[in-house]
Order: structure tokens, then sequence, then C-alpha cells
């Protein structure tokens, strides 16, 4: 039983038999062919945003970098949540290309409106402010490292702040399928692609074999991204691979209804720990779920289960994180929380 | 008729069949998996060089600039012809990283020893050296832009050049299975593998969907190659599917099998040029063919084929460059061949 | 009234009379004059570390930024308190050139042997430390941003922890004069040079027009730190301006003699502050003096006095940085207290 | 006798003057000064150019490296001369700022209108040229790297070409007052200013102890370079020794004057080493000379003599450069001169 990512298994199997079935074709490279611009169609129309510049490339860590290499000057930096992946877990690829990831603390893995407002009016305030970063773009993940939603008032109050101060507003979707299907939220495609500067629609994690679409959606210009793309690596040759699994992704509404299973699943999975007494770490509405055991437990579960340790949370306990995808089967969860129950009994 | 690159085609059938195969496994994250363990095995054999260590990356540009930066320290430049991709179409992403492509003039798209060793003793003789890039590696193509080989023995000389001025030699193989696999050529994979301090084998342009394997040789330790993957963002989610594409192409010597095709194609049409009475511009072993028509003739051949036009050799001549590959047929050169006939008679 | 800094005058008078002494003399460009022969040799021998590599650099940022771009390797970053002068104050010198600076809470403005080894415990345990930047080097300041000072102990427990976990270390002593020459600390010149892999004895804010001396002790090689210094744009023409003062500097001890007069006068202030009544927002032994005022009292004093506003306490307080340097007299000390004392009775 | 470049001398005397009258005065830090303020204002007066921004630096290497950050995007490069001093003597500064150095073959050490608008027509003819560094700047020195001058045509015609092609025009005068008081130039202060977005005015070869002035013409914006010059380690902290030394020079046109004196010197230079029957390798009305001297009379002279050497211009020949400064006086000359007479007669 494995469930320590949401990029484990492959792809959509419609993916695969188009990809199949196209394979000897000879297509225009670099994303120049018409599978790409389909794809991209498709994508502005699910935006509702028919002027949006989309580009399509391979990984989440080289879409922030890109992003951030092409949007920002060279003297200033990204503000992001402590725990925000770019400050993290991208290995320094923003710092790489130049710039400093300024982080505030983050709560429920988000950034607030009223804590960047703060920091942004004391650093104006700051008579040395000139011999610091210059802050220039906010950036945030939807859903965020421990799988919490911002709410549309949220993102609109970030919004706010951006606007009075300047800055560029980009969100990493990494997961973005999995925060559009959850329950509740009021936080659709269209409002984002209206509130962002940019941000990447993420398709590793949800139904794609790799593959992320980056959205510029008008606010702002970024000349000659595609130069960037290559010059960071990021150009795939054969770009129509990209092209063809977001095509296949954004028609008829494919993307959300297989996030949808993940979020199902991840709900079964949340309830059915709650059922069995265990205290969750974070209140998780989407595909990733944090749940806090004894130490003893978790040791008997890994000899059985992959997952991921996520912090101690005292001397006995430690939080774990499971985590769903759109290929998760009813099945496997039941097992899980079956092996669960059997082990805490013992 | 496609005859613009040999990256137009998807990729060998085998590797299809495997992914689909496989495609519901949950597997392991970033490379880490079995496959791409089986894989660096297989490699390893056929250069026989059981400690070198392997790293499976998406593209020519990343692998290039990764090992780069890798390699380098902040004051040194790497050497290039100045006809070398890294010089020219890749975007600057050296220099994004730091830095300069110092250039030296190319002779059949290729570097010599005596040019280099001139170079360098010129480099260390001026007294403002130290006000200089330093020069830290030699970059290569085999095979070259232009579609030309390097032989055993002007390896070696360019071997011991960098031996004598401490010098990295790195090739860049995003061709190499055609180069290996070119009639009358006597660099092996063995050969190049104990030669190199790193060097990539091409599998875009060689019967994959996308994907290098990047190999450090074991004359330079390079620690943290990991982190520096995933710092230029250059690290697959899914690193199994580039383990799986090269298990595959390394299984039963699909590798060089393949690329034979696309040298016997490129031959025949290289033979089918001479007879129609075509001057060629470059003499190329592999299947890179270049060949110079009149203008007129250029302009009627783009009505029915795409291709690419490389260079005008005079007021009315110009050089294309028609390019075979894995997947191409014996009639898709007949028909090519029979349409320049057709051409020129009128 | 000024005390705002430490480098708001020139320097000292008998630099700038051998200045003018040589200022026809025809002399070798770039630092390779024997002025600056001699002086690395002075500063040698005041360290008793005969082999030491010194160079002449212009200012403190860019004595920091080059050595660390030259000891660093790409996937590196460095380690620093929170409050350190690179993490803050330098606009982003080290992420421009490719790091990561991470850092850590600082107290009394130090990082802790403890604090240190916690972290690299805990970030080598962490599975997932290959996608994040590797700790390279620890940074720290001697005296702190706050004026405060290591023990002899606290720095070798640091470098304990450095030599566990293969780190370098690297101490920013653009105040290093002051440290030296404060009551009561344990930490000498030698015992620093043999403590540390490269610091800077800071000129410009201890006697010198401008001007910083780097020491690389001799733990590591660092190759051609000459280009690099070059490549940052750190290399004065005129080299031998940095190495006269220098020469001057260490003459007849004259850095701790003058460093000594700036610390009396700190230490004056101090004891005039204390018996005034107010509060020390920090208990700084060198020439930084940190003070708790009402906010009023703020006001007032800043109509007569430059100095710099530090940090809000609460509501109704503030505390200031009053800063003595080499040429500060005590007559400037005793207005100032004289001020104080009529404000504050107001 | 040393002539081997004109920063051997300190400064004009009246510089040292000012500041050993200013030493003691506590000036505020980083250039907010009013002996800056005051230096700038003289320089917009003789740029005619009111509302230019100047920034003072210690370095030329600095100034082009931060100018260059500053005013380029991540996807662009520079084009230069293949002699110009960024693409050769400053240890890859660019391309560590991170980005390429695009070199044009140079006639005279200049680049050319013509040669410049064919390479951006076929630059932009070129299909793949979204995969190439874009065009962001041009780079021109003047005077050159060999002492020879754009003429006021040829500028415009440079000016023509990047006006077309929407490119940043700047030029490198680390040695602008010699361009500027050379016999015959039709270039002056004023026109520089209104043609180029940037330049520096050059003040360490040209009777400054250090420090060029870097001006933005107002073409285009480059907002924060206070941050980036603090950024590249280029920030002074005692700013006001820089506007101390163009203060001085630009008060009764000390500068022009000082640098006529250089002119005069290198004109009789020449004229002598015409009359001693040598041949000259490059015809230079500006302070750098440059003689083709017999390889025996070469080692001869360099046993009393400190020069460069420059070229090998055949087996038996070499070409040697001689620089006079604003300090170098009539007898120095006349020695030199007499010493090439008798070394010649032997």
């Amino acid at each position: 039983m494995r469930f320590d990512s949401d990029y484990m298994e492959g792809c959509h199997p419609a993916i695969l038999e188009r990809m199949a079935a196209m394979n000897l074709e000879k297509t225009t490279g670099y994303g120049q062919d018409e599978i790409c611009g389909s794809a991209a169609g498709r994508i502005r129309s699910a935006m509702e945003l028919p002027d949006a510049e989309i580009f399509f490339l391979t990984g989440g860590t080289q879409a922030n970098a890109a992003v951030i290499a092409a949007m920002l000057r060279n003297y200033e930096g990204v503000i992001a949540a402590e725990s925000g992946h770019i400050a993290v877990h991208e290995a320094g690829a923003v710092e790489a290309a130049g710039h400093k990831v300024l982080t505030l603390p983050q709560h429920d893995g988000k950034l607030c409106a009223e804590a960047l407002e703060r920091y942004l009016k004391s650093f104006f305030a700051d008579e040395t402010c000139g011999h610091m970063v210059q802050p220039g773009m906010v950036y945030l993940s939807h859903p965020t490292e421990t799988g919490t939603l911002y709410s549309l008032e949220e993102l609109k109050a970030i919004r706010s702040v951006c606007d009075a101060y300047g800055l560029i507003l980009y969100v990493d979707g990494a997961r973005l399928g999995y925060g559009l299907a959850a329950e509740g939220t009021d936080v659709t495609l269209p409002f984002l692609a209206g509130l962002c500067d940019a941000f990447y629609i993420g398709g590793t994690k949800v139904g794609a074999l790799f593959g992320e679409a980056v959205v510029f959606t008008g606010r702002r210009p970024v000349p000659h991204f595609f130069t960037t793309v290559k010059q960071r690596g990021a150009l795939l040759a054969k770009g129509w691979l990209l092209g063809l699994q977001f095509d296949t992704l954004f028609t008829d509404n494919l993307y959300l209804k297989i996030a949808g299973n993940a979020i199902r699943q991840a709900m079964r999975l949340k309830r059915g720990l709650l059922e069995l007494g265990f205290s969750l770490y974070a209140d998780s509405p989407t595909n990733q779920q944090f749940v806090i055991l004894e130490n003893r437990l978790v040791s008997r579960l890994a000899e059985q289960v992959s997952f991921n340790v996520w912090e101690k949370t005292d001397e006995r306990h430690t939080a774990i994180r499971l985590v769903t995808s759109w290929a998760t089967t009813a099945e496997q969860v039941d097992s899980l929380l079956l092996l669960l129950s059997e082990l805490k009994g013992l």
C-alpha cells in the first residue's frame, strides 16, 4: 500500500491511448504544433480568459523558477510562506536565478493579507530599505503544502495588498485540480485567472505523466518567455507530448472529474481516521491528509504502507502525511483504514 | 514529407507498450526506483564502466547546463567550437548559470587539439590572464552540429591537451547513437566512457519520447548532483519514465539497432543526392545531411517538404539540412529523391 | 552631533599623510605592488599565521559575496543568524551569486553551537534533504549586528560543529578591531585566524578610508580568488591604496590602539546612559550602544543628534543605536550625555 | 620609466588636499551627502542634461556589470566588439550576472553600424532566433581598447540602428576624458549624454584616486539602481570620497584640462616614434600609443622601461603599448624617446 504522494502512478489511460495513436506522426517541435494550440485554447476557455498566454513545461520547480526569473528584476525578491515549496524544497532554484525568497510566517500553510501588509508597511518605513532586496512578487500555493485552501475573500485581500504595493501575484498550482475540486471551496479557475498575474495548472500530480501549464493572465507583459524557457532547459523538444496531455485533461472537464475522485477518497480516509479516534494534524479539504499517530504505530504502519513522516508533534507522537490521487481506489482506502484499525487494537 | 529534425516522431513502440503496462503501478519518485536502477546497470555494462554514475534528465540543454554548473567553479568557463550548441542555440543557459562560453573556430564542426593547445598556451602566456575567465572544461559534440564525427585519434589528442592543462572533457551526445552507428567510425561507447569526465547519451533524438542519460565516468567527483538537478528544475517527479525508456533502449542493443536505420536511410539519401548531381555542403557520415541547392529549387522544395535552411553559400545557392531518424522509412527517402529529381528537371 | 555610524569620518591622519607622500609615484596595479606585500606580511605576523593568503577589497558586502561565491559549490548555502548582515542588509548579494542564506534564530545577535547542531542533525535526518540547499558554510559576525561578542568557548563549539558536518567557518569582521579591543574578551586575532577557514579584517569602520582585508587561513584551498575578485568588480586598479592603509594600521599596533579609543568612549557613553537611568536594549561591550528611550525623547533628541532608530520596544518606547568610532572624542560623548540629561529633565 | 598604464599615479593634488581638509568631518554615508549632490550637479551642467541620474562607483568592471545587470532582462545579452573590455578582461563579470556577451568583429577597435545592422537583420531572420540570447544592448568604449575614437557620425549611425531594433546604447568611458580632450574629435560630453541610454565617466584613469560616474540619461527608467549597486558590492560606505573627487574634477574644467596634458604628451611621443622611423600598430589620437618594434629592441627596452606587450605582429616584430596619463611630464617622454633612439642605434 502506497500513500506517499500523488505522482506515483503514470497518467489517465486516455492520454496514453492518444499518445500511442499519434506516436509515429511527424510533429513540429517545441510546442509550436497544433495540439499545443488546441490545448491552450481549451484552457483559455476553461479560464474564460481568451487572451491569456500559455506555456507547457515539464515540472513544477522549473515552472516556478522560470516564471520568477522572467517576471522579477535583478533587485527584487519573492515573498512566500516559510513553508512554501520555493522556500524549502526546490534546492535553491530561485536563488540560483539570483533572487531571494523573503519568508513570512504561515498559518495553516497560508500567507495572510494582514501579515503581508504589515511586513510591507514596515519594510518601506525602514530608512535602510534601499539596502535590502525589494519585494517584487507574492508567491502562494493553492492548495498549500499542508493541503489547505485559500478562500475567495482571502485571495481578494491579498490581491488588494499586491495592488497597493505594486507586487506581482503568482500562484503555484501543482495540485490546483485538487483545490478546485474540493468540497465547499469558492475559488474557481476563472476567478483565479482573473486574480493573478501568473499561475500554473499542475498536470504531473493530477492525471498527466508530467507537465504544468504556465498561464500569464495579461496583467503584465512577459516578453520572450519562450527564450526564458529554453534558457532554463525547460523547453521540451517534443512539446506536443505536453499539449496532448493538457488537451485531453481539458476535454469534457476530465481534469476536474479525476481530481474529484482523489477528493472523495481523501474525505473517506479523513472520516475513517476520525472514526478510529485519531487526531488530525491539519484539517485539509484536499487530497493530502495529515494524521497524528503514536510513534509505535507509525513504525508498525511503515512495515506495510509507504507514507511521509511529517513532523514530531511531541515525544510520543508523530504526524504523517497520507496522499490520495486521481487514481486511488476505494479499496485502497478501505485496506488502509482496516490496517490502521488492526494496528491500533494491538 | 518532413525531414527537418530527428525529434519529430514519438518513441520506439516497445517503449510505449511498456509504459502502458506499468502505467497504474505505484512507483517511487525522482529516479529512485528499480527501473532507473536497471537502466543505469545496462548502460554501465554497455560502457564497460561498472562504477559510472548515471542520472536521467529530460532534455539536452538542461543536461549541458546542469553538468557545466556542477563541474565548473565560479571563475571558470567552457571552451566550445563557435558553432557548438551551447554557444548558440541554448539561449544563454550556460551564461545564466554564471559561466562564459569561450569559443574557438570550428573545422567541419569540430574543435581540433592543435588549435586548442595553441589557445591555451597563448592564454597562460598572457600576463593579464588572471583578469580573464579561466578555461575549465572542453565541450565537444559527437556527432557535431553538422553531423561530422571525431576519430578516436582526434579525441585522444584532445584528451591529452585537457590532461596537460587540467581541463574537464565533456561530450554532448544528443545524437550519440547516430555517431556510434555510423559506418567506419572507430569511436565506441566504452572508448568514449573511458575518455571523458562526463558525457550524455541522447534519447530524445534516438528513439525515446524524451530523455538524456548523463554519465559521470569517475575521473572527477561530482558531489550532490541530485540536488543540482533539482535546483535546475530538471528532476522529473516520475523519473521511472526516463528509466523505462533507457532500460528499453539498452536491452538487446536496441539503441544502436534503431540508430543504424537512420544511418542507412541517410546514406541512401546522400548517394541519391550525389547521383542527382547535387553538391554536399558537408560530408556527414551520420543522420544529418547537408546539400547545396539553387535558391529556386529550395523554394519549390519547400512547398512540399519541410527541412532546415542552413546557410546561403553564394548569391544563387543555399545549403539545406535534411535529417533522417530511427523511424525514417526507405519509402520516405525514395519519395524525397523522386521529388528532387522532378524539381531539378523542370 | 552625529552618532549614527562608525564610517562617518575619513581615516587616521597617518594614512592620509602617507598617501600624499606616495601620490605621484608610479605603482604597479591590482595589488601586485610592494606596499600590499608589506601589509600582507604585517597582517600575517599579527595573526601568527605565516602562510595565510590575504586580499584587499574595498567593502564588506563585496568581501562577503566574493568569499561566499568562491568557497561554496552551486548546491550549497550559507547558514547565518536571521539578523546577520548577509541575510538582511546586503540587498541579496549572496542570492545574486546563486546561493541561499539559511537563517537560524539569533540570541544576542549570535548563532549558538547547540542550535546549529540541532538544525544540521534535523536537516540530514530529513529524507527529502537532497531536495534542499545543502548547508556549506557558517557565517558569523564578530562583533555582531548588535555589538555583542562571541567568547572563545562559543567559537570553539561552533568550530566543532562545523568540523563534524564538513562546513566552512567564515567570520565577517567589519568591526573586528572593536571586537578585539573590547574589555574582557578572550578572542584574539591569532585565535580567530587559527579557527576560521576565512574571515575579513574590517578597515572601513576602523580607521581606513575604505578597505577590508580578506584572509584565507589555509584550511581549504581557494584557487584563483584574484579572478573571482576581478569578476565581482572588487579589484581596485590602484590596489596600493588598500595596501597602504592596512600597512599603516598594522604598524605599531595602530589598528588596536585606535579601536581602543572607540571602546573607551563607548563604555563612557554606556555608563553615562545607565547613570541617567536609561535601560539598555542590548548589553554591548563594543562601540555600538543600544538604549531604550521614550518616543517623545527620541523625537527631541533627533532634532540635535543623528543616530539610528533600531526597533520599537513597546508602544511608548524605542531602542536607538549610538555608535562611537576610532575618532570619537570624549567631548562628543560628554555633549551627548549632557543633552540627554537636559532632555530627560524636561 | 613606466609607461604601462594610466592608473599608476594617485590623483590630482587638489583632490588630496580637499580630502585632508574634510577628513574628520562627519559625513552621511552611501553617497547621500552634499558633496555627492554637488558633484552630480556639476556633471549634469557639463553634460547639459539637467535630469540625468548619476551614481558614483569605485571601478570600471563594477560599473559595467552593474549597469548591464540593471538594464538587461534575463533573456538578453550585450553586443560588444570582440576586443571589448567586457568581452575579454573582466573575468566574466557579465556572464556571472547571467548575461551573454555577443561579440562582433572590431575594426580599429570599434564596432561599425553597418556590421551591427547586418548582424541584427540576420539574427531576426533566423527561424531559430527564439532559441538564442536576444540582443538587448550595444556596448561601446570611447576611446576603445586601442585608443581609437568614434566620430560623431559613426555614433549617430549606431544610435539609429539601436533605435530601429529597440536596443540600449551604453558607452564605457573608462578613458572618456582622453577621448574628449583629443585633437580633432567632434564628440563632446553633451553630445554623448544626448546619445546614450547610459554611460560612465572614468575617474580612475583620469585624475581620481578611483571612481567612475555612471550616468543614466533618462531615455529609459532604471529603477532601484541604488539597490543594484549595493547588491553588487559596489556601494562605497564613504561615498563622499567619490563625490569629492568628481566635484573637484568637474570644477573649472579640471577633468578636461588634465586629460589634455596626457594627450599632448602622447602626441609628442607619437611624433617622436615616427621621427625615429618606427611604425605604429594603431593610429591612436589618445593617450595610448602602439608602436611596432623589433623583438630584440623590445627585450632591451624592457630592461629599463615598463610597458605592455600587445601582440606579435610577425616572427621578428612585436607591438607594444605605451601609455601617458594626466600626470606624465614632458621630461618622461623625452627620456623614453632618447632611450629608444640609443637602443635603436645599437
